[in-house]
């Protein structure tokens, strides 16, 4: 299973076409016509689903029910080992004037040279009966974890979203969650005597706590060997909390097309993630986005010529370049077997997998459809 | 969001082509092009809804959950004040033989003009504990509420839905409608005094008994300060009973357009309700059908004109003239808005919208969809 981390996209305001449309695809429009196509949706029609949400989809589970908060997410992306029960929240190093209002959210997105030291500090703060750490991750941002019996992750955010006004406390939303809040407000207090000298990135600001939730193992409900090869941690992070054996791959996508290969014949499943088509669509780069299309397009033989029984191409969400976000438009899915009928699409679009005969359905109902194809479903019923 | 009453039709038998088909549609084909289409299961597929749970759907509200009763609906039809715990019933007069079985289930379908003077008769009875009331509606139907404490609505219809046998007895089907059961028990043995001596519309039968639903607070789920405006009371009874603000408007679609367009600036949500196309389909006249879609297709421009930032043309279920009634198929569904991807369909009709981008969705999903190309939701998960 290919993801390609925001496939869809909008046409450009100029020429009417999307970046789909406007790459030149020979190789994945190819695939199309012999392949079975769609859409799906990620959560549901209308709704914009974060990085988490979309990949947990497309693994079948429901993106409502296992939502991962941010915190979490934060700390998978830096590969902070977390165990259930642990608490994680995403920190931002923030500026505050001198009656105590915040000026500056990102404290100028202070770069991590200068944060580290400051995340080393924070790492001296202790809480009674509970363990503190804080992980470095980029510029102002940084995570905190909180490790101990009996907390929960029902604690308010102390980023008030906005300037001019103060820093809020952190308070328990449930009784469970008190020693959280307790341990934080700690934290945060501390953290105001540490930093409370400096003129810039004086204070921290705190949000997204929140556990691991409950993951049925994607092995045990599939019977796959599932591995993923990713060369963001997070996505790795991701893969291995439902249970995927996460392989050391390197920092491009070619990397990860090695990877592949040397381990094609150990697992039964792969889950490979394709990054850069999404950061370009983030950062609004039509041009670049349509560009890191035709690079994947062009491996395509390569994962092509592995000979999987079943080859998936899917997206986590849409990322137009024309809006420079994630979006809820329904995404592209291409299923390809031996038992695909072959529809004859004539390319790789939103427009022509619209009228494919997949229709729109569901991202979490993907992993059947490519169980089905590898006829590893039996029927269901007498 | 502009509801087509019985939008969805299906091909004649002669030429092949639906009423969508057949109508000339110059400014809704010209919109189709350059917005997302697809189709809309009201309830699920396969299943025909009336008009009650066609528009809860559309309005978000999952039509099974808050499935509305025959008596509320015909309450909602003539302007009825139903307060919660109320029960309403739908009534019609019948005609009874010598010994007591029905020979005709609407008394020959008396004038309104005969049925008024009866219901003004009916309006007397009285019953310990219970407010009853009595309400013309049209011919042989009218509708009685009952008001007051413990009332439940499980309460077996009076019509035996058949002629030659007896109106059946209310019976109590749980606990807490055993007062409801009573009451009406009191009121049809006493209609059947007040009218015995008659030749005809000599009896009356009862079915539908149902309260109002709880309904959550439309405008508080959307954050959105909705207003409709419809001609026909019952669908503006249905906003109302979902928080809309219900525009007086005059008889005529003009007239809806001319109240739109006054109170254009006083609401950020508008349901603009078009019903002909359903009356000419439940008539079966299938011209009369495509004269009525080429009408609503001239005042297109007009509505186009007042430039929300989402036009959304849907319909709350089929009704195809070749069948006189509403139908299970599915319903066309238009979304244009600037983030629509413009999938550049020739034309507004079932076949066309089949192969949209949209594909086939709940109608749940159709204010969600609306409200993201309003830029009016957040991202779901990190």
């Amino acid at each position: 299973m290919l993801v390609v981390d925001g496939l869809g996209g909008m046409p450009h305001l100029e020429t009417g076409k999307s970046e789909l449309e406007t790459a030149r695809l020979p190789n994945l429009d190819g695939l199309a016509g012999e392949s079975a196509c769609g859409l799906t949706d990620p959560v549901m029609p209308g709704v914009t689903p974060g990085s988490g949400p979309g990949h947990m989809s497309l693994f079948g589970y429901d993106p409502v029910k296992y939502l991962m908060g941010r915190g979490v997410l934060e700390g998978l992306g830096i590969d902070v080992e977390l165990a259930e029960g642990d608490v994680a929240a995403r920190g931002n190093f923030c500026t505050l004037d001198s009656s105590g209002l915040v000026v500056d959210r990102r404290a100028g997105r202070i770069p991590t040279a200068e944060s580290t030291p400051l995340v080393e500090l924070l790492n001296g703060i202790e809480a009674p009966g509970v363990g503190l750490s804080v992980y470095p991750v980029r510029d102002h941002r940084f995570v905190l974890v909180l490790k101990g019996d009996g907390l929960g992750d029902r604690v308010t955010e102390t980023d008030p979203q906005d300037v001019g006004v103060a820093p809020q406390e952190a308070t328990s939303q449930s009784k469970d969650s008190k020693k959280t809040a307790g341990a934080v407000t700690i934290f945060v207090s501390a953290a105001r005597d540490l930093l409370g000298p400096r003129e810039t990135a004086n204070m921290v600001l705190l949000r997204g706590f929140s556990r691991l939730p409950r993951l049925p193992d994607f092995g045990a409900a599939y019977r796959l060997n599932a591995a993923a090869v990713a060369t963001y941690p997070m996505y790795g992070g991701l893969a291995k909390l439902v249970g995927m054996k996460v392989l050391a791959t390197g920092q491009k996508f070619d990397d990860e097309l090695d990877t592949l290969e040397t381990h094609f014949a150990e697992h039964d499943f792969f889950f490979l993630h394709y990054k850069s088509a999404d950061t370009a669509g983030e950062d609004g780069d039509f041009d670049a986005k349509v560009a890191r299309l035709q690079e994947l397009d062009a491996r395509i033989p390569r994962l092509v010529a592995l000979g999987a029984d079943v080859l998936v191409v899917a997206g986590d969400h849409s990322t137009p370049a024309v809006m420079g976000a994630h979006s809820w438009h329904p995404v592209p899915l291409m299923v390809r077997s031996g038992l695909t009928r072959g529809e004859g699409l004539a390319g790789f679009s939103e427009r022509h997998f619209a009228a494919g005969s997949l229709g729109r359905i569901p991202a979490t109902s993907v992993m059947t459809l490519a169980m089905a194809h590898a006829g590893k479903l039996a029927k269901f019923g007498p």
